[in-house]
């Protein structure tokens, strides 16, 4: 069992209104020395087997085919 | 400025309704061995200074009062 956590960011240049939003609450709660936030997802997947190379092109194709979408995101895939 | 990366996962234990559902896509789409999906959140803030432990302590506070809810979800913290 292999466990990889895939982590998905906007590219830069690409509006994240959503980390805009948390920029302006953690501003109304205080904090005041805040700049850019950008919000992004991770997803923790376990791949069976122990070929680390099989595990990398699975995760990888996943992340073409379904997790990301790379005209505005970025992935990195960590292999614990 | 000092840029940290926060990831906010699902405690052990708290059902992952997403997580299943893009487990269960990954299968459709023909990825056979995969396992357990969890799905979490991830925030890139940057913070004003120089002070390292004041911004890991002002990130602490962001995430315990807006960015996790503590209930049923974890956070880490990393300073680049």
């Amino acid at each position: 069992m292999i466990k990889a956590r895939i982590v998905v960011t906007l590219k830069n240049g690409v509006l994240d209104p959503q980390g805009k939003a948390i920029e302006g609450a953690l501003g109304t709660l205080g904090f005041g020395g805040v700049g850019a936030v950008r919000q992004g997802k991770v997803f923790d997947v376990e791949v069976e087997g122990s070929d680390r190379a099989k595990a990398e092109a699975d995760l990888k194709a996943m992340c073409e085919q379904l997790l990301a979408n790379t005209v505005i995101e970025n992935y990195a895939i960590q292999i614990a």
